[in-house]
């Protein structure tokens, strides 16, 4: 880690002035451990790219947003199976929002990570309530991560997963100021490796497992083309905490600005993305460090890094 | 039109061995006007690749596509606000064939145009049992072309579209023949244009509308990247019909082959590509030339291509 | 063709403002039929992208043009051999413009088709001279067309192709007027068509031949992701000429702003779009019938659309 | 690092059986300190791919690679500014090889990182001598890392960077074993990191420099869609080492295959993906282990990683 970038308030995406957050988590003892977790900026339109590290997945809403360089919905995030009725919910909700009475056509973007080995994905049980809940319930500030949201039933290099996010500041030679915030679903395989350390899977875990979704949030004014350069950098930043990128895991990044007044020289770029690279880092691991041990159908249990390596 | 090979039997994409299509339409006065259009492989996964020509739709499945070179699911088409839940109850499908008792994950594939100037399309009336009845009904032989489907509230070129097919034989040099077959949802604007005469847009109705799925199949042992390729050419071909590529035309081809033995040398291709020019030309044509004029809500109307040329 | 469109003053790209052509041809009989097109904007860098409808070529400088958006030196076409020799030689004049004394990178776009059935391609007889003679010599105002520069030796359609170009006037509502100018190097293969009606190929010729190189400049306000929808449509233009699109043919657009002061919104992109496939088919078409039947090595020889079709 | 896998014979590129390295330096003191590493397969054409983790670069041969799936020629990697003559020098040696008389096409591959600092890179010295030089030198057995051929005069984290190599073995569950050899041109900026040790650049050097160059070769029977998943985990690699990925970096892979005969399973990917990952980061870090400190012109010094830590 490189990290010399200070982190926002939260040390969350939502450090990124008008980015909310907004997690509605189902359990039910031996058999649900999924939800939904929501991204939602204050203003849409905004601009939006998308990196496929490995595009084993179900993301939803891709080929738009290459062409038009923008998200037009919040991105919610959740579990693999859930994807597409939590896709076409979100569509209610944007058709019921004020002034789109006339709106007959959206791109909801829906990303997703398997969380089966903790929940029952094969009976999808997230329905309209619960997307409406995640969405209206979004708020700036601290976000809530571990097992959450559509991290309650993920997770990483053996360990249990989850929701993870944090933020940097960057400040450009100019004299401006941005931050860049980011948020993980970390369901992924690999040898957790933090500062350097390796923290080997535990014996009675499966080591490899599948998928990352990351969401990268700035108000830098950034154009799609550089965001696919954001996205990117989010990606390969999973390599730090010793993700496998295995032929199984989904592993995509969005990144996303809240400004459309046009777009910063490239030149100025290399700054924000270190601190892409940082955020994510540490957006992934307290995904992990937050996250508890979990149990799910059938017996089965994934064990916290705390619980795990206590001294942590 | 260099259109010099024969069609198939049926002239259409179900002359391709293994490839069923089966439709539904649902149709209510003044009201509804849309449906599900499903190309049903008898095999699955097999090879496939996707083109975006112009990707402002909501086609889902891409990115795993993209990454494994295949589909794993039948392709469904439909209306712009209905593919998300077209796709969960494809999914529910999925989940109950026989065998697939332990899937948790799966990639459905559906496409769309928008049909919301001939039907209610923010009501998204199609449930899973269109979804199920679309499959179940699959067959070869004959397809019904025009008004039906995923086409039944389509527009071309300011005239009535909707679904249309067309096939071609290739006869290779060493004395293999394939078949490649064309199936198109047509929702896209321009001046039609057959045989290079064009037939002018209908003084009373709206030129630009938007969007056109292609679906390319065949028995030739093609691999994902070679079937990238055709699906190119598919979308190219919409130039010879007078397809605008408008801004807000969603303009997409998938391309599949039943076949997973290898694949062809490339230099064996361009006789392929050629097929798939001409078998998309005529779908396209198909599709307007079979269509009838269509009552919408509202009382809006789509005037068919005979009625408004009745010597064609 | 939709064409209702007016041209520029030229019906040529160099009606764009700031968009320079200059060409060096040379010719040895029974040798050489090459040279060289150099498109050359006035100011550097400036937004740029590229569509590879076939990458079957060797066109030099596209990751980079996809990762900044740019171009940040003239487009020169030629022979395919030469392009390698062409570009450093593009190299040695960008190091030697005033101001480049401390440039120590720089990437050179240079196009090519294969011209090797009317000239002894092995031989690559373009040096410096040659390339720095076009870059030196670019003028606005009117374009040679036909068989000059890197169209000296290439075919279109079993015909001489050569170089063509021509210009679109496109006036937005909001009184904004902009320039769409093409220029194409003509090398592919198909059926020649104009405005619906085939030319068949020669009997004495050879159907297929490789390629096409497209270049489109505009002086509308498009950033990359947008001139990369427009790159699309250039090379879909293609099929409106009767373009085989074949295995062998590596058919490129190279799509360019002389604006950087922002973008339009894409919803207002469609007459862009329009003008742009009008001003390439035009282009393609100029490249033919203002072309001469040429004679090559060992006696071989494309003759002309207008000595095959005198009434033209 | 998760380095469990032996490492071939030689640990390097050539343990893949069929692959040769052949190195040019060129060293005038106060001057040059450039060269060309050569990557020679011994059968042509053979399965690649590209991956572009950051495309400020001027790779030349992509859209080919990517359109057939293929190189069709030895991959060179030399200096930013010598690149296209090299490549001109490349097709000179193809058009003579026994066979190639009537070759009137050719798709030359050749990557670049910038030596400018420590070579004077706009006199470009390379000629058609050194290039040919690289090719007839190329040999089975072990590679000379550091400070040598394209590595001469490039730098890593602020150390002397140069070329490194390294091979893993993977068996995979039915007996098979294959070989995964990577070989890098390391010139990019970032916090050296070995084994998670951060190794942080000497105070009076240059934080940020730009790109690295990978080539990855197996023979493993991997198809071009598969073989663009290695690649894309040979630039996540870099990550692993501490590598930027700043804006000026042109960070690129090429996978290689020396096999024709089909392609694995896509599940059986993973051990690959694994040895890939291993093998890049290993052939980076060698780079560095392997350099010696380097005096370019104007009395510019790149001190060696032994040199600065004498205790590694």
């Amino acid at each position: 880690m490189t990290d010399v970038l200070a982190s926002g308030v939260h040390n969350a995406i939502t450090d990124v002035p008008g980015i909310r957050v907004g997690q509605v988590t189902v359990r039910e003892e031996g058999r649900f451990n999924t939800g939904i977790t929501a991204i939602v900026p204050d203003t849409l339109p905004i601009p939006a790219a998308v990196f496929a590290g490995n595009g084993y997945g179900k993301l939803i809403g891709v080929t738009q947003i290459q062409e038009l360089g923008e998200i037009e919905t919040p991105i919610l995030l959740t579990g693999t199976l859930s994807a597409f009725r939590v896709a076409d919910h979100l569509v209610s909700w944007m058709l019921q929002q004020q002034g789109n009475e006339e709106m007959t056509s959206v791109n909801p973007v829906v990303g997703e990570t398997n969380d089966g080995y903790l929940s029952d994905i094969r009976a999808r049980p997230l329905a309209e309530e619960h997307v409406f809940a995640a969405l209206q319930s979004a708020t700036d500030g601290p976000v809530v991560q571990g097992c959450v949201g559509a991290g309650a039933g993920t997770s990483m290099c053996g360990f249990k997963g989850g929701i993870g996010t944090s933020s940097r500041i960057v400040s450009l030679q100019d004299g401006d100021a941005f931050t860049i915030g980011a948020l993980a679903q970390t369901n992924f395989g690999g040898t957790l490796t933090i500062a350097g350390k390796p923290y080997p899977v535990p014996i009675d875990s499966s080591p490899e497992f599948g998928s990352c979704m990351i969401v990268v949030a700035t108000d830098a004014s950034l154009d799609a083309r550089q965001l696919a350069r954001v996205a990117r950098r989010a990606v390969f930043a999973m390599a730090r905490v010793g993700a496998s990128y295995s032929h199984g895991s989904g592993d995509y990044a969005i990144a996303i600005s809240t400004r459309r007044d046009g777009s910063l020289p490239d030149a100025a770029l290399s700054p924000i993305f270190t601190a892409t690279m940082d955020a994510v880092e540490s957006a992934l691991l307290n995904s992990a460090l937050h996250a508890e041990t979990t149990h799910g159908p059938d017996g089965r249990v994934r064990r916290s890094l705390p619980d795990c390596y206590p001294d942590i």
